[in-house]
């Protein structure tokens, strides 16, 4: 590992090299690297934390001028209760992950003596790119070293102190284990984004941690595939046959339980005939949450005629724009639609493809919802929060994409592997197995 | 179908949108659809053959004159011997495949009555932009339609009519089934690949079927992921402890069996020590077979030393740019080196990541070689043209891949798909999973 002044073309190259070896480590090589990453960082925790304190000193003078907000200042502070913990905790539960390198995932007889086999194997290089967090570059450089990837991390410059001491911490654990030097590489320089994202020559895939705004930024930057979603845009479809207070249970919980989060609902979808029996309890919830309602007119008329008058007030007019909006805030968009083929249709066109629900007691009507739609997740009568690694058993997660090749939804540390094709043969070859007489057949026997 | 006049845009709006539905239809509905082709085509042989003998006549005028070359006519006619035939059974081979949809691969119980499940879909829109070769339409359409993808086709110049007619066939016989209007659409205007690889809103995935220089040409021009390799640059590792008659008849086929294919040998690393009792009987039987052999200079002078006189004569010298030379033509280059660690950094290094392969007694030194060399075919002893997918018993293949993510080396059907997660759950709300007393765990049972 370094901390380099190295170009980034010199890092990407090392990072390069470092992976072809790294890829043919054991799995107790890779394991034994990640207890040494955790013993490290648990015997420098007071270095550590002041070089946080640093950080946060600035970034707390910086807030209080107005230049840095107060919430970034809140993800910057590793003193904070738990996140120290969670953070080493983090790297021996990556440990304890089954070992994604070297599974045998397809076996064939080609023919007497020559046999393939699929094999999963890291991907490469991964740049990773994120923003305040200082805990993400030990989170990450465990999700690498267990994967077999390199990696090359670039923090956000409000962190630059706790990432430099994690990273020295890091990159002296890592020289006693058999991880090559420049397998993780920490590159601190400014203004170096845009000549890494060139670099599809070393890296393999971009890791965007951070707001949409960096993501969104990051695709149009690169040819370098990048795994993760610029938006998302999740609905949810009521429809008429579902439970009352079942709907409103889930509405509120994927609308309210963490309304900056992407698998956060932004618009409620409500079929025409539930107007009346199903909308009222679902709004009643969701304003006592304190959630601003912005309903097109069908929607608002039933909800005037239903509610409260002091919360009738509170109804705002949805405008267009409204339905192709990812509120991140306690807002959510209310569209009236005939039934579920109108549901599927809005959402394929106004949603991110991240993840959509349906409200109902129809288990067919429910298949057809989750078939049509086009989204990383679909889901029956159930929040929307639950799209996330952690909930689906993952163990860890890498990323949310909304990409349509490789990996799609909360990615696991499966996401960082592809895979190679080897055959053993001896001495076969191809021109026996043409026309002729003499020609040999291929057996083509699956045995795995 | 359409065979249209419509705008880029337009054609991969209208692609998207069939796709959806494309996605919710039965394996047996996409079946008919391709008997459908199918029988079109065959019913439709005569006026195909005509409008394939305009393209022709075309074509050899241009040839007579030096602008289109004799290769490129050789691989527009579609009534030479086999062709027609091999097109046809093509479409019923597609066809006999396993169903590739709706393959669940995961199933996890969350809780109880919450289930997690991982099933495959299509990926939505393919772009297919292929040269001469008009078979290659009746195929793609076929792969497309079976997988439950949209596919934008783009055809070469030279092939028009051939591609009109083929169209048209396909077109009419699509109408009858439950395939929708618009799931293949057909692009006959000049000038579009530009404007079609900008609409990363609509197309998924782009897959060149043509020469390297279109493929080079189509991966720096999108930020639509491309599936397909731009270089084939194979190399072979002779190890001491071979075989030498196994070595020589593996080399050979690699090299000579289809010099133009993107699978064949480009370059030979000889291990120092065996210079004098493996490489001149491998020399002799390439030379015999019209291969020029460029050596470095320790190699050139073990064959002037062991080869016979007229052979020795025919050695060139290499050059450095040699080894970094995909030559597609019966050209091999010769480099000496140490070891197995030098060959596998020399090919990780100078290499395409295609295909390549260490000959060998040694099982250690083999797996050693096939663990680190970072490519999508790593073989022991047989021919690097194994790398095929029908080789590898796909039934069909849709390209070469030389990606490190999604799909890699020979990509069957497969590499069509992606998939989405489904929940099917009773009401359950994340909040239920937090702190606290009667906060509920996850189950995370693995059921499949």
């Amino acid at each position: 590992m370094s901390l380099t002044n190295a170009s980034p073309s010199e890092a990407a190259k090392a990072a390069k090299g470092a992976s072809h070896v790294l890829a043919t480590l054991s799995a107790s090589a890779r394991n034994d690297a990640l207890t040494a990453i955790h013993s490290g960082l648990a015997a420098a925790r007071d270095d550590i934390l002041a070089a946080n304190a640093c950080d946060l000193e600035l970034a707390r003078k910086a807030a209080s001028t107005g230049d840095l907000s107060q919430s970034l200042v809140a993800r910057l502070d590793l003193g904070k209760k738990g996140k120290w913990e969670d953070m080493l905790k983090g790297i021996l539960d990556v440990r304890e992950l089954e070992d994604p390198v070297g599974k045998v995932t397809l076996r064939t007889k080609l023919d007497d003596g020559l046999e393939l086999e699929r094999v999963t194997c890291p991907i490469g290089v991964l740049l990773i790119i994120f923003e305040a967090r200082p805990e993400v570059i030990a989170n990450i450089a465990s999700l690498a070293v267990k994967s077999g990837n390199s990696a090359i991390l670039k923090g956000g410059k409000e962190s630059t102190e706790s990432f430099i001491a994690i990273s020295k911490v890091i990159s002296e654990a890592l020289t006693k284990t058999q991880v090559p030097n420049g397998a993780i590489q920490l590159v601190t320089t400014r203004d170096v984004i845009p000549q890494l994202l060139d670099l599809d020559r070393y890296i393999d895939l971009v890791i965007p941690r951070g707001g949409n705004e960096l993501v969104r930024y990051i695709k149009s930057s690169t040819k370098i595939p990048v795994l993760g979603h610029a938006d998302g845009l999740c609905s949810i479809y009521l429809e008429q046959s579902a439970d009352p207070k079942m709907a409103a249970e889930v509405i509120v919980d994927s609308k309210t339980s963490y309304p900056a989060a992407c698998n956060s609902l932004e618009t409620l979808l409500i079929q025409e005939s539930a107007l009346q029996a199903l909308l009222p309890t679902a709004a009643e919830a969701l304003i006592a949450k304190g959630v601003t309602l912005r309903c097109d007119p069908k929607s608002k008329v039933a909800l005037e005629a239903n509610l409260p008058a002091d919360m009738a007030k509170m109804l705002v007019d949805a405008t267009d724009v409204d339905f192709d909006t990812e509120f991140l805030s306690l807002d959510l968009a209310i569209k009236t639609i005939s039934g579920v083929e109108e549901a599927i249709s809005h959402i394929n066109t106004h949603g991110s493809h991240h993840t959509d629900v349906v409200l109902s007691s129809s288990q067919d009507l429910a298949e057809q919802f989750m078939t049509s739609v086009d989204s990383a997740g679909v889901y029956w009568n159930a929040s929307t929060r639950f799209a996330d690694g952690m909930r689906y058993g993952f163990g860890t997660e890498v990323g949310i994409s909304t990409n349509k090749i490789h990996s799609r939804g909360p990615v696991g540390l499966e996401g960082l592997m592809i895979y190679k094709y080897k055959i053993r043969g001896c001495g076969q070859v191809t021109a026996s197995y043409g026309e002729g007489e003499e020609a040999r057949s291929y057996k083509h026997e699956r045995l795995l």
